[in-house]
This record gives C-alpha cells, sequence and structure tokens, in this order.
C-alpha cells in the first residue's frame, strides 16, 4: 500500500474544528493499515494572514504543489474584513485553485433519506435526490483581466471586473460533464446566459460542439443560468450532471446544496487535469459549507462534509473507493442511529456536537 | 383625469395572449371611467425582427419616449434561436431598459395566501412571504464594454464580458431601496461577491455610505449573493427588501419568484430617475415570467402577472392607487373563488384558461 502525501488545511472558522475530526479518521485508517498517509499540515486563509501577512504562504504553496491531494477546511471570517483585498482569506484559497488548474469542481448535491425533512422543500420533491454540478473553476470572472477599481473626478469611483472563457476551458469543463453523466443518468444541463453574455454564447456553442462531437449518447439540455435556478427550486429532481461557469457554479451549487437539507453534509473535489506520464490529477477536497464565523469555537459544526471530502479524496486520488465506501456507510449509520449536529437537527433525534459526532463516526467505523 | 399615454408592446410567446386580457381591463377601466388612456401598441423582440429585421424599431423608440408608461408582455423565444446576436429578442427588452434609463426594477416576490400550497417550499416558510428585489437594470455584466468573441488560433475562441459599476449607478439604486423599506419593514439585504469581485468591493462600500450618510434609521446587512441565494431557500420571510446588481438580480429575483408558487402571478415595475421639472419618471411595467414558448399559443397562459403590471403602472406612474388597489383586490378575489390558471392550480380549484381568467377578473371588477 503506497504512502499518499495528504496536505491539510484547516484554514479559519469551524475548518479547523472540522478538520480536527478528519485527524481522528486518518489515524483510525492508519491504525487498522487501511491507508498510509504522510500527512502535512499548513496555514490557509485568514489563519495565515494573521502568521505571515499573506493568505497563502510560497512554503504552503510549495507543499500544495507536492500534495497528492489538498483537504480544505474554510476560510474567511468578518475578523480580516478590513485587510487588503489581495490578502484577503478567500485569494488564499483562490490562489490554489488557480496556479493548481483545479478547474473542475464536483459539487454532489445529495439528499440522504433521513434528512430529507431538514430540507425547506417538500419531502417528495427532494426525496432521493442526486444532483452533480460541475463548475469550472479556474475562469471567468473570479480571474479575468482587468479587475479594478478607478478614481474619477468629484470622488466617484468606477468598478471592473472581467469575465473571459476561452474555447478549450469550456471544452475540457464540458468533457468532465458529459464522462461523469455516463457513470450516472446519462444527462447533462448546460447553464449559462446566451441571450445576454458573450461568454453565454461561446459556453453554448462549444459545449453543443463537444456533445455533438463525443457524446451523443448523453442527453443534453441547455437552460439560461435564471431560469435554471428557477428549476432547482421547482422541480430538482429532473437533473443529473449540471454544468456550468464559475460565477454561476457558485450560486446555482449553494442553491441546490441547501435543497438536500443536508448543507453541512456535502463534500466537495476540484479536480486538475489527468497528467499524461503519470495518470495522477491535482486535487484539492473541501466542504461546501463555509467558515461559519457564527458558531465557530462552539464545538457545533457538522464533520460529516469535512470526512466526506476525505472520502472523495481516497476514491478520486488514491483509488480506494473501498475505503471511501466504508466511510459513506459509516456516515450513512450514524445518521440511521439518529446522531445529529445543530445544523440538521429535528425531533426524535440525538443532537451531538463535532467531537460528538467524531466519536459516532469512529464507532461506526470499528464496529 | 389626464389621459394617459400608455404604450403597449405584446411582445412574443405568451406576451400576446396576456395582454390581450389587459385590454380588456383598459377597455373596462375606460368605460366606467375610472382612468382614461391613449393606448399606442407595438412590436418588440421576436415578432419585431420579424417584420423590420430589428428587436425594436426606431418608431418602437420614439413612442417609448414619448409613452408616460410602457406594459411589456415578454421576449424570445426558440424560433429566434439563430438570428444575429445583436438582432436576438432579448436586444429590444435590453435597449429599452439602456435607452430610457430605467435602472430600478422592482420585483415582488409575494406569496399569495390561497397558493402558499403551489411553492415548492413548506407552507410554514412561505406563507406571508413579502420580499421586494430591487434589481439595478442599466449596468453591470448586461451592458459593460468590451463584450466580444474573438477568433484566436487553431478555432480556438475568446469571449469577453466586462462587468462595470461606477458609484453613481449603486448610489441610485441603494437609495431607492432604503426609500422602499421605509414605507416596508425598514429592513435591506444588499447582496454582492465583494470576495471575488472588485464591482463587489465598491457595491458594498456605497451601499454602506449611502446607508450612514441617509438611512441609519433604515437596518442593513450585507450578504454574498452566494450565501443569499441559500438564505432565500432556507428561511426567505427573513428578506423585506433586496438590493443587488443586473446579473445577481436576474438569478436572485427568480429564486425569489419561484419560492411564492406564483410565478405567473408576480408583476414587476423598471423606474427611471424622477426628473426635477416635471416630477415624471419613465416607467415601464412587465410580469416577470418569460415568454414560455412551451405553452405559448394554448390559451392555457395566466394573465395574473400581466393585470398586476398594469395595476403597478396605476400606482406608479398614474398616480391612481385607488384603482390599482380595486384591481389587486379582484385579483384576490377570484383566487378566493377558487380559479386557477394551469401554473397554479391545486385539489378542489377551478381551471380556467387564460380568457377565462380574464372573464372571472372582469366579473370581480363590476361586481
Ligand atoms: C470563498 C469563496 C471565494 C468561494 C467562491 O466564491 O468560489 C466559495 O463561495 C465557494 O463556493 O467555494
Ligand atoms: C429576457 C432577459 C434578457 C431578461 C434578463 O436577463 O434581464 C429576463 O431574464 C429578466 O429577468 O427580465
Amino acid at each position: 500500500m503506497a504512502t499518499h502525501k495528504l496536505l491539510l488545511l484547516p484554514g479559519d472558522g469551524i475548518g479547523t474544528e472540522v478538520m480536527a475530526q478528519v485527524k481522528r479518521v486518518l489515524a483510525w485508517l492508519e491504525e487498522t493499515g487501511l491507508a498510509s498517509f504522510a500527512v502535512e499540515e499548513d496555514l490557509v486563509g485568514g489563519a495565515a494572514y494573521d502568521q505571515c501577512g499573506l493568505p497563502i504562504s510560497e512554503e504552503a504553496m510549495k507543499r500544495a504543489f507536492a500534495a497528492d491531494a489538498i483537504l480544505l477546511g474554510a476560510v474567511g471570517g468578518p475578523k480580516w474584513a478590513n485587510v487588503p483585498y489581495e490578502a484577503r482569506p478567500e485569494a488564499g484559497l483562490l490562489r490554489l485553485r488557480k496556479d493548481l488548474q483545479l478547474f473542475a469542481n464536483l459539487r454532489p448535491a445529495l439528499c440522504y433519506p433521513a434528512l430529507a425533512d431538514a430540507s425547506s422543500l417538500k419531502r417528495e420533491l427532494v426525496e432521493g435526490l442526486d444532483i452533480l454540478i460541475v463548475r469550472e473553476l479556474t475562469g471567468g470572472v473570479y480571474f479575468g483581466e482587468p479587475k479594478t477599481i478607478t478614481d474619477l473626478a468629484d470622488g466617484q469611483k468606477r468598478a471592473i471586473d472581467t469575465q473571459v472563457y476561452e474555447s478549450y476551458e469550456i471544452e475540457r469543463i464540458a468533457r468532465v460533464a458529459f464522462e461523469l453523466a455516463r457513470t450516472r443518468r446519462n444527462k447533462v444541463v448546460s447553464a449559462e446566459k446566451h441571450n445576454v453574455m458573450k461568454s453565454g454564447v461561446l459556453w453554448k456553442q462549444v459545449v453543443s460542439e463537444v456533445h455533438g462531437a463525443d457524446y451523443t449518447d448523453v442527453s443534453l439540455e441547455h437552460q439560461l443560468a435564471d431560469s435554471c435556478a428557477m428549476q432547482l427550486v421547482r422541480a430538482p429532481k429532473q437533473f443529473d450532471v449540471l454544468v456550468t461557469d464559475n460565477l454561476f457554479g457558485d450560486i446555482l451549487s449553494d442553491v441546490a446544496a441547501m435543497l438536500t437539507g443536508s448543507l453541512g453534509m456535502l463534500p466537495s473535489a476540484s479536480l486538475g487535469a489527468v497528467e499524461e506520464l503519470t495518470g495522477k490529477r491535482r486535487a484539492l477536497y473541501e466542504p461546501v459549507h463555509g467558515a461559519a464565523p457564527d458558531i465557530a469555537g462552539k464545538g457545533l459544526a457538522n464533520p460529516i462534509a469535512m470526512i466526506g471530502s476525505l472520502a472523495m479524496a481516497l476514491r478520486y486520488s488514491f483509488g480506494q473507493g473501498d475505503v471511501a465506501d466504508r466511510i459513506e456507510k459509516a456516515i450513512a449509520g450514524v445518521l440511521a442511529k439518529g446522531y445529529r449536529t445543530n445544523d440538521i437537527k429535528s425531533e426524535g433525534t440525538t443532537v451531538v456536537g463535532t467531537d460528538g459526532m467524531g466519536d459516532a463516526l469512529l464507532a461506526e467505523l470499528a464496529a
């Protein structure tokens, strides 16, 4: 069994709390001989800024390049509201995504049956929901230049952000979406605003071309992003794979996640291209939820999304789908036994804190 | 009683069908002497393109400038999927918004008690919901330059869209939001992505400044647009007025509208600045729903959003709030009597078509 180089970046807020539970699972995997890791840990986000004035140090970036996979907690919080724009906590995460070229962000929005009642939506609309959002993560308005604020006359200012997409960026994310659809229910919805944005025109065109050339066995539907947001609320089960750009993906994946009632439950993977020589791809795994400053430090955070992210790493980066399955089964197990953190509690369940959920998970894993 | 100059632009798809019902209400208002109109009608969108090769003619634009208010149905449809970008149906609507400087788009998302069960959300989450989205409508990525697709080497293309906001644009829409909040529950949420976009940084800053200078009596909360989308699904009743930019407003207002279960019910107003000399402001009123090509021509469309848009025109453009009230009461009346179009039907209600709903409304108005 190979030793996996794993970099842990707990980050800010509840990021450190949920990462603490991942460490317990890593220790258990090591003890039982199921998986072996060379673990490093470093700072990102506000925590890094407080230490070195940067949202991620060059040292940490080097470690990120050297790692087989990265697990990240969450970044951000009101404490850093006034740091310079280039040093804000989010810039650390954005630099990781961009420099490592993690262009494919996979965000499953899965409704755990035991949690269907925690959704805002009626049970019948979300029960069995299983959407995979495939979000482009290294292009668009997040990284396009110019991105400036300029002083004009009379104290007026002008802010500019630029959405840029080149065909190859759209093509590669479309391929990821179609490939994944083939392993699922064979259906892709692509969302853009071609009626308003030129990048939407190009997006729709390239996705159609890739489809026509290589994936006619997969069904493809184009939706306008606004109408797609509506459809997510109206009838979410119509979706299998949803592919979209960086900014729309940010919003639509949050809507989809919230629908499931399982926000604290949802992991994500951000993947780079498969390298020709090694067959490896760079990868970062993180929960969909944020740093949640309102509950940080209280031991209330749900560690399941973070531990689910470790499972995704085992599956996508380390070829250990069996171990990933085992972790995911343990997650289902503790839910079935009625354990709930605050975010997913309902009548008749046993509410536990972050540590308590970790205890329950480890017991379930060992059983 | 003054004669109001009203321009009707039915547009495409169900736009013409719902506008036909507005004409019946206009005739009734005229007969009863409640309001008097000099009505003109013209084409916009695909209908205009089919006639003159443009999504709106210069003649129609002149009429739009001369009108006291414009009522617009909807634009777009698959028939025009392949017309040149500059001539697509939506370009007609966008030109009206931009040239008339209709910068303030008011989109009430109101849950009619009789329709709470038509929502995807659990009844208790949406019952009594009353959000007013204030969307900036003449700036941002919709109109910023450059907006281009360029050919690169090897058949590659690059698409660019540009989000531009100047302080004065943010200031004026913020003022509209704060003023409206004072007539409601005194609460404004402002949504942007200041953690990723420079326009978000400026947006947040200007909204805070306007608030601090003139509206400290109104409560103000900043939310990230992705997190705001989540909150709309999680706990929509926390919102009173929600102010945001053109693109986020497009998506968030569709989410909010869909929450209510009353999509076919929701009107909107797009307002310009109040002119110093005349006290007048340019205005366009349209349903939040689109041209719905799937049901167009079948007599199934719900005309209530369109007729509600006429009521908004009477209130905001013509100072006839009493007549607007009467129309809105009639809408509530037909719902209470159990009349429903297809989009809002539920068990035990009487399903009617577009004409049938018009009949019911006129009967209720006359009663
Ligand atoms: C933290 C922030 C920069 C980030 C984003 O906007 O991409 C987050 O919202 C996400 O979705 O991962
Ligand atoms: C038709 C389209 C251009 C328009 C928009 O994107 O603004 C529509 O979606 C809306 O919200 O009014």
